[in-house]
């Protein structure tokens, strides 16, 4: 990551990965009764894109991913924004967020991938006008697929409405995302609590300390989405008759950090059980080593007792005395066994 | 459980189990003089259900379960609700809420159920309107029953008052329900506390943490209860001469959740229990182990020292120094276990 | 206790323990001349009982024990009071709230006793009239004796004052009395503390956790106080000249509530405290053992050696050689105990 | 410490322990260009020091110790004060608070002494009135000394200004007296560091136990200050003028909190500290243990069975077969060492 | 630090460390088209310096280090500051704040460095008018270069802006620093984690400890960060068109606030890790021991039982009772082997 310490603020450079695809802009110009997607390269391409702008029809630009920071800016002034949200922008590892300005609105948001045990978020920003969503989306593969689907779909209802209710099925999108992110890591937490009760190994706290890493990174990227979506709903841009979809999101955000909070909660307390379970095995290994112990320290001193070299020790040459010292010597196991057994310790 | 990632907002999906009985819709028109209880399959009486419904007359509608999808999108198209209200109905692992709608109130609660140390909550969803109330329940055995023989009981308050006063009864009996099952939760905590003190197994954490994780569950779902009754109090739907009512459901909810906060108190600190009885007992058999082992160790090196095959060892054949070493090994034992009771090891 | 659901909201049931007394009724007529007490037996004497009340009189009823629902029930009636408020009265398991009614403030309120390490709860219930005071208490030894006592003592205070005054009087008594609670707690917490730091027992942990449970307990029933002397300073029926007293109720509140947070913060670490009196006892422990074995091991080793039956060793006839191999035994316990030493085992 | 439970509010008995000096009453009338201080024994001289009170003059009145309950409670009626204010005068275990009055602004403030890793508190209660400025303070060390020099040092600011100019001193003499206890806890603290992770031993527990006690007591007087400095910042009581010093003062109040709960946040974490510390040393000691016991046992097993009283075991009697077991013998402990080595054990 | 317990308040005293850079004052005069910086030396040439002063002139005056106590309080004077701000000017550690005064805003910010695993702060505070900017920096290696290169650069935004331009670049500097700080401090983080997990040594404990303690004083420093942002937001001083890069600086605290709340959490964990991993090695060392132990103390027994010196024993005298134990005496460990293999003991 590359921080700016010193730079002038609206300094826009791009602060992510170098882009696994080329940057490219797709214009959506869509009606109830007609949609028209045009895609253009922002390297080879930019004249034409540049000239695509147009403030007034309603539509969706969508560019993605936004590693072309010259184009970015220049398209940046094209649309008329800030200087500090072209740089929120392209500085891609931002808390989201939502703006009021008094053209547009602007809003920050992370779309979380769980994958192979690794948490990655890719951030999307949205600008949302009267009649216009522009989007720009950090290098990942495609998304948003199903809006556009619904998009192409005769008489959906997305084609019928205005930008507020794009933003909307975007943000809903983004939002229940998260779910799929939750559920996965359900399972994860399942099987490592089986793990640390049944079969704990060395590895098992590195699996509490990576889950308990994961979740604090879902935490920070979804309790800033509550204010995010808190902002929208009071927010002028977004007509009165769609607060009601945005309380919705509001709902699951919601719930999502309630399923989160719980995962957590659950999550606090492996290091404690895993700790359990091993002094539980230290128990169970002490108790063998010290029952057998027990039992033959003593009985190993008579046989040394009785094998010391004294001349004197006539004794040892009765018969008697044989048989009763291998009587002692197979009470005592038994009479301690019968002690450890009273005790419990078996 | 479905998700519904991408879909349309307001998309009307059964995301509960399979259903163990045959959704059903009944009918109940109440009046302080009358009361008729009507009864409608919704997979072969679909049409004589539909008809039934007539928004003006005082009565109560209850669909259980609501596993027929189909049916229940078009009842709550009948019944005027919102496409996202339709959703939420059928999605039965929603967090407990109240919303406001201009026409009708929409809550949202669970309905818990602890048997057998599974805790289980059973969506239940109601929609206010001035003269009637529209419940819908997730599927599980029949519930309401002590509420439908009260409305049939002739002159009980219940029937005299309308639908908010039903609502009321309603909502009282699913928040008492939770006392039921904490008063279960205190006397299995109870009885862990004891196992975890005296008798600890291998199971025990298993327990312990089966038992967190409840009183999490439980805590997520009542915890917004708090809020959906406050939303209630406030609510212009609910008539002011009801909210007394309210305020005593909202001081149960309250004290509901000072019980499970203590609850969760108590639980919190028994994996430190379990752990300091473990220790406990590591000490009794580290103790036991080294009282045996530090007598015979040196007992044990006398007679080994005795037992060398020195020729030169004329000792060995006196018979005073054969009484003295066993008068010293008799002795150590017993300077050992002076030792040890003076510091306190048993 | 008996749980009611299901019931009709305001049925009056009693959800006591059985009484230890007859329920009586005490009729305090007082003014700053005059004091006029008249007990009845709610049982034997419920007609002169209820003759007696009047809702003009300046005069403090109080009623105790409470176990005669029915008794409660008609007399609630005819002191005037919503069916909910004599359902509260008689359900004694209820959380210190304070209520305001048309007519009159409804407060419920905790007496703590805690003797020979058990803390109970007595629930009190107080009505305030302009002009009357009634208190309901539950099943316990004879309480506010000290009020009654200035009460009848001649030009005190108390008795010049109107229902307001003696309200808080009685409050006061109440909330003095959790210094009292406190107090014997703090001692046993000292107790305690010298135990698990100077002589844990196996014991211990029960004590730590019962006084855990004690706390949580107490805490329960003193933090909604502070809500409720809260509602009172805000109140309608306390007349503004009084509400100074009720501001040092309030002081008194929270400084219980300080005390008693500050006593679960220390109590909370004894766990903590016991499991590291455990390891510096097992510490000891094995150091003990350690020394002892790692001394005569190697030594053992070496009479083991010298007692092989190897008839070729003809050193072990050496004079020489059986000093020499003396100086050895002696010399390695020297050895270790010195590295012991060194590396501050002991 | 005297609890009242039961007696009427406004008893005003002296709950602090018995006084070391003669209760002393000082009257310090003062201007810009005169000083006079005079000194009454509350015992001795009552009658002259009632006389001296004056409610107009420019004047500060000290009153320490306040064991004389009586001559307390006489000035008090002379001062005009409130019979609850007279009782929090003398009940030196009240809470920090500030409380305005009709006439006077009432304080209750905390000085603390750390000495000799013991805590204590002194009471210091102001009333402050247009003109002057009564302060009580428990039985202490005299106090104020720095104060009444600068008020002795002519062209003083403190001579200048009003009474309220000299609450604010002496509330910035007690405040910054916090600093220095907070540096002496500091101390203590990293040397209980130290001690606990260099040269941990059984008293450790104690050392950690007593200084988070002390840390909740500071606590317990320090959190309220914020309050009442809020207090005094909204008072009408206080000039306009002079409330950029009591925000100064706010500023100190809220640093030393930080301090402290910096301070609690290090001390929490030092159990857990010393638990990993005894775990340390029981790993090494068990290391050396096992290593050697490792080490000896198969070895001794050897020579025990060579020591079998077998008669036909011939090979004991050839010279390789014992020159072979001594290899044996000897490349036993090295292997074994070298595997330890390769598992990291030392 | 020296503390200044009984002065009177306004007492200016410099805190800090002794200075290693001599006391200089620049005067950076300049507009869209000119700039120009003096510097004078405060010892040697105040005179000038205090006759370059002007209280109109669009200026940044910075003045470090702030060692020449006399100094300051002069030139305070002569711009007009408070005697409580010139007071906070020189104590320099001072928590942040933002005070609002009648003719200027007053800021108190922490500069963190963290070099070679210390944390260091070092306190700049600001002084706003309409025209000018004046800043006090504690003792430090120069600071602002990148500002005054920017300053210098022709047609740069920060020349044509006014002071509160410039107050937002240094903010936004100082503010941007943490994030350094926070990266060097995730870096030594995860090398911790490594070293905890994989070799835990005695030294890491104290490495946990220490990361704490840095975490609790970054805390100390950035919070309060909020606060005055926050004030600086609200603040008339600063002119409205402006506000948006003050919210963009506020952002900036909250995400650094984020990131360091959840390294705290991180952290939080590592001595339970590293008591998890003690335990792990300690179980490992004691399934070695007693692996071997049990193994060889029943095979000891019997060399032992035959050694004996019975003479009766003819049993030793026969081949095929010496082929016989041998026998037993292999079979006894692969048996014991197996039964721990089969208890998963390793």
């Amino acid at each position: 990551m590359i921080r700016k310490v010193g730079l002038a603020p609206g300094s826009a450079i791009y602060t992510g990965d170098i882009a696994i695809h080329d940057p490219k802009m797709s214009v959506i110009v869509y009606g109830s009764r007609h949609v028209q997607i045009n895609e253009y390269d922002l390297y080879s391409d930019f004249e034409n894109a540049s000239a695509e702008i147009d403030n007034e029809t309603k539509s969706w630009i969508h560019i993605e991913p936004i590693s072309n920071q010259d184009a970015i800016w220049k398209l940046s002034k094209l649309f008329g924004l800030h200087s500090l949200v072209a740089e929120d922008v392209l500085s891609v590892s931002h808390r989201p967020k939502a703006e009021e300005y008094e053209e547009y609105l602007f809003v920050v948001l992370k779309y979380a991938v769980y994958k192979e045990m690794e948490l990655n978020f890719y951030q999307i920003t949205f600008v949302l006008k009267d009649n216009q969503l522009i989007s720009f989306a950090d290098n990942s593969p495609e998304r948003f697929k199903e809006i556009k689907k619904r998009l192409e779909k005769e008489d959906s209802r997305i084609r019928k409405e205005g930008s507020s209710y794009l933003l909307f099925s975007l943000l809903d999108f983004i939002v229940d995302h998260y779910y799929l992110v939750l559920e996965e890591l359900s399972n994860e937490i399942e099987e490592l609590e089986n793990e640390i009760i049944y079969t704990p190994t060395k590895k098992s706290i590195e699996h509490i300390h990576a889950l308990k890493r994961t979740l604090i990174n879902l935490k920070k990227s979804i309790w800033p989405m509550r204010e995010v979506v808190n902002v929208l709903l009071r927010s002028e841009s977004i007509k009165p008759e769609y607060k009601i979809y945005y309380r919705d999101v509001y709902d699951h955000v919601i719930d999502i950090i309630d399923i989160l909070e719980g995962n957590r909660d659950t999550v606090s307390s492996f290091l404690d059980i895993y700790l359990s379970t091993l002094s539980n095995r230290m128990n169970e290994i002490m108790k063998t080593l010290s029952i057998i112990s027990t039992i033959f320290i003593p009985l190993s001193f008579l046989t040394r007792y009785f094998g010391m070299n004294f001349k004197y020790e006539l004794l040892l040459e009765s018969e008697n005395f044989y048989t009763g010292s291998n009587i002692l010597m197979i009470s005592i196991p038994i009479l301690l066994l019968g002690y450890f057994k009273w005790r419990k310790w078996f």
